[in-house]
C-alpha cells in the first residue's frame, strides 16, 4: 500500500508538470485520497513554481489537518465532497485551464475530439454556480454535477478531473485539456465533427486495457521532473 | 504609510512580472501615487527587460520631476490626468496588451466571462482617439472616458488599468488580460456566453471582500520576482 | 551507402529538432530504413526529450528486433506495412500534431495554401480509422490510404508522412505542420485561398529541382543539434 | 557617413531579434544599402540562431560579391531590384511571417487595425507570385509590385519590408506583423474595424514626426542583443 511520502512525490511531479504547462497560473490545487480513504494529501494555498513534498498536506475530509498548520485552498470543499460521494476516486485536479474553460463561454459542446478523450465519452458536465466553492455545500453541489463522470467544467470558472490515481488523474487532466485546445483550433474554422459513439466505445475499450496513452502521458511527466531536479 | 522606496520596490516587481507576460513589448508604463498625493513614482522612458528600482522616478502632477533627470513617457498625461480626476486611485498601468486591445478592432463586446472579470461588471469604456496620449488635453478626454471605471480600452491602442494600490492593479490588469483571452477563445468559436448581472453582483462582493484571487495574482506576481533575482 | 550509426546519427537530429517543436509531447515515434531494404532503425517506445543514438534499435520489417530488446512502439505496424508496400519510401514520421490534426475534426480542407506544401499538391488523404495502428491488419489499411501520397492525416488521431531518406521526412514533416497552422490563420479569418492546380505543379517542380526549401529546413535541424550539444 | 562595419552591427541586432521572435525559421533574409548606393550588406545563404557581422557580405545591385565567397541567398533579387528602383530605401527585410503571410491565403483584408500601422495607411500591394524570387525578372515584377508603398506581401509566401536604414526596417518589419497579429484576432471574432483614413492621416504625421514608436521598437532590439552577448 503506498504511503504519504510516496504520494507527496507524485503530487510534487504532478504539481511541476502542470505548472510548467501553464495550468496553474495563479490558481489551482490537487490532492490525492491517503491509503486512509478519510483523509487526502492536498497542495497548499496559493502554491507556486517552487514546490517540495512539504507542500502536500495531510487534511481529512472533515477538513481536519493533520500535523501541520499551511494555509489550505479556500476550495478544499471541492476534494472533500468528491472523495464523500466517490469511493472510486483517488486523486483531483482543479485548474482554470484556458482551453477546456472557454468551452463554457460559448454554446460549442466539450466532447471527444481526439481519440485519447474517449475516456470521457459518457458525457462531461458543466457546472452552473461560477462562485468559488468554498463550502461544503457548494462542494457537494458540484460533486452533484459530476456524478459518475471523470470530470466537470465549471461554468465560467475551470475545470475538475478525478482519477483512480495521481497517474491517472494526471493522464485524464492532460487528455482534458489537450481535446479541448484540439477542438478549440477545428472550432474555429467553422463545423467540429465529433468522433462516433460506436468509434468512442471501442477506443475507450482499448485506452483502458492497454493504459498505454494513460502511462505515455505520466512518463513524459516524470521525465519532466526529472530534466528540473538539481 | 508607505514610502517611496517601498512603491518603487512593488513597481518593480510588477514590471517584471508584465514584462516576462509580454505585456510590454516596447510600449507601455506604470505607476503608483506617492504619501504625497500630488505626485507618483512612474517608470522611465523606453524602459526594458533589465530594470532597478532607481527606473521608477518622482514627478508631481504637473509634470514636474523630483530629484532625478530621466527621460518620461510622452504618455505622461496619462498618469496625472487620471491621478487628478480619481482621488481614490493609487496605482496606473498602460500596456498595448494583445487580447484586451484587440476588442477595440471587432464589434464583439469585451464583458465578463471569467469569474475573477466580476471586478469590472460596471463596464470596460472605450475611448474613441487612438492617438498618443501625449498632452494634458488627451489625458483629460482619456479620464472622462474612464470616468469612475477600473479600466479603459483605447481605440487601437491599448489600454489603461487602475488600483487602489500596486497589488489591485497588478491583479486588475491580469484579470482584464486574462478574461480577454478567455473571451477570445469563446468568441472565436462562434457565440460568447457572458456571466449575468446577477452572478456578477455576488461574485464582484465574494471577490472583493476575501480578495482572495486578487492576492493569488500578486502572490505569483512576488514569487516571479524571486525566483529571477541573482 | 549510409550505415546504421550515420542513420541514428540523423534521426536523433530529426527527434531533438521536433521534440523541441512540440510535435511529440507524449506521443510520436520516427524511423528510417537501413542499407538492408527489409530493416529500419526506430525510435523506441515513450521516448521523450532526453536521447541518445542507442535510443534507435534495428527492427526488421516483420517486427523481429536485432541486436537490442528495447520496448518498442505500439504502432511499430504503421512503419513495417509502409515500407513494405512503399519501396521508395526511407523514412517515416507518425506525430500527433495539433495544427494538421485538427483538420480531421472540422470540415476544412488541408491542402497547399503556403508555397512550399506544393510538395502535396496531389492530396493529403485522411485514413477514418482513428484507433491505435497496432497491429499489421490496421498498418496495411494505412498504407493503403496512403497509397502513394506523401503523407497521410488519421482522424481524430495524427499524421504519418513519409521521405526518401531523414533528410526528406524532417523537411516533409515540418512544412505538413506549418501549412496546416497557416491554413488554420486563414480559416480562423473566414474563406481559405488555396494555391491554383497551375501554380502548384510549377512551384513542386522547382523546389523539388534545387530542393533548396528542403535543404534549409534540414540545416535548421541541425543547427538546433548543433546548439543543445554539450 | 556610416560604414559597412557599423552597418553590419545593426543588421547583426535585427537578425537576432527577428530569429528569436521566430520571423526567421528557416527562412528570410535581410540587408542594407552602404554608403555606395550601388553595393549593399545582405545576410549570406540559410542564415540561423549563430550569427556573426562577418555572415552579412558586401554584393553590388548585379549580384557581384565583393570581397567574401558566401553563398548567397537565391532570393538576392528581391533586394537589388528593390534597391535599383526605390533610391530612397536603405534597408529591406523578406520574412515568412505566419500572421502578415495569412492575409494572403484569405479575402480578409491587412489594413491597419493598430495605431502605428498607421505608416502602412497608403496601402500594402499583394504580389499575385508565390514563386522564389530567384531571377532579376522576378525581382523587377516584384519591385513593380511594391511601387512606393514600404511593404508588399507575396501571396502563399512572404513579406517585404523596406525602410529608409535599418532602424527604420525594424520598426515597419515589428509594426506590419504586429498589425497583422491583432488584425487576425479581430477577424477570428467576427469583423474588424479598421482605423479611419482621416485618423490614419493624423496618426501618421505624428508618428514619423516624432519618430517615437519607432524608436522604441528598436530600443527593444538593442537591448535583446545587449542581453544575449556574452
Amino acid at each position: 500500500m503506498i504511503n504519504n511520502s510516496e504520494i507527496a512525490e507524485k503530487l510534487l511531479k504532478a504539481w511541476r508538470f502542470f505548472y510548467d504547462k501553464n495550468y496553474v497560473d495563479g490558481f489551482g490545487h490537487i490532492s490525492a485520497r491517503t491509503a486512509d480513504p478519510n483523509r487526502m494529501l492536498i497542495s497548499r494555498h496559493s502554491l507556486g513554481k517552487n514546490v517540495t513534498r512539504e507542500d502536500f498536506v495531510v487534511v481529512d475530509l472533515d477538513g481536519n489537518q493533520i500535523g501541520t498548520s499551511a494555509a489550505l485552498p479556500g476550495e478544499l470543499p471541492i476534494h472533500s465532497e468528491i472523495y464523500r460521494s466517490r469511493p472510486d476516486v483517488g486523486s483531483i485536479s482543479h485548474f482554470h485551464n484556458t482551453f477546456a474553460t472557454s468551452f463554457t463561454m460559448t454554446s460549442q459542446e466539450l466532447r471527444p475530439t481526439y481519440f485519447p478523450a474517449a475516456i470521457f465519452r459518457d458525457g462531461i458536465p458543466i457546472h452552473p454556480d461560477s462562485r468559488l466553492v468554498n463550502s461544503s455545500e457548494r462542494g457537494r453541489a458540484l460533486a452533484a454535477t459530476l456524478k459518475n463522470h471523470r470530470a466537470a467544467l465549471l461554468k465560467a470558472h475551470g475545470v475538475v478531473v478525478t482519477g483512480r490515481d495521481v497517474e491517472e488523474m494526471v493522464a485524464a487532466s492532460f487528455i482534458l485539456e489537450d481535446n479541448a485546445h484540439r477542438t478549440w483550433l477545428a472550432a474555429s474554422m467553422g463545423d467540429v465533427q465529433y468522433i462516433s459513439d460506436e468509434a468512442l466505445l471501442e477506443i475507450e475499450a482499448e485506452v483502458l486495457k492497454s493504459r498505454g496513452p494513460l502511462k505515455r502521458i505520466w512518463a513524459m511527466c516524470e521525465e519532466h521532473s526529472h530534466n528540473i531536479e538539481p
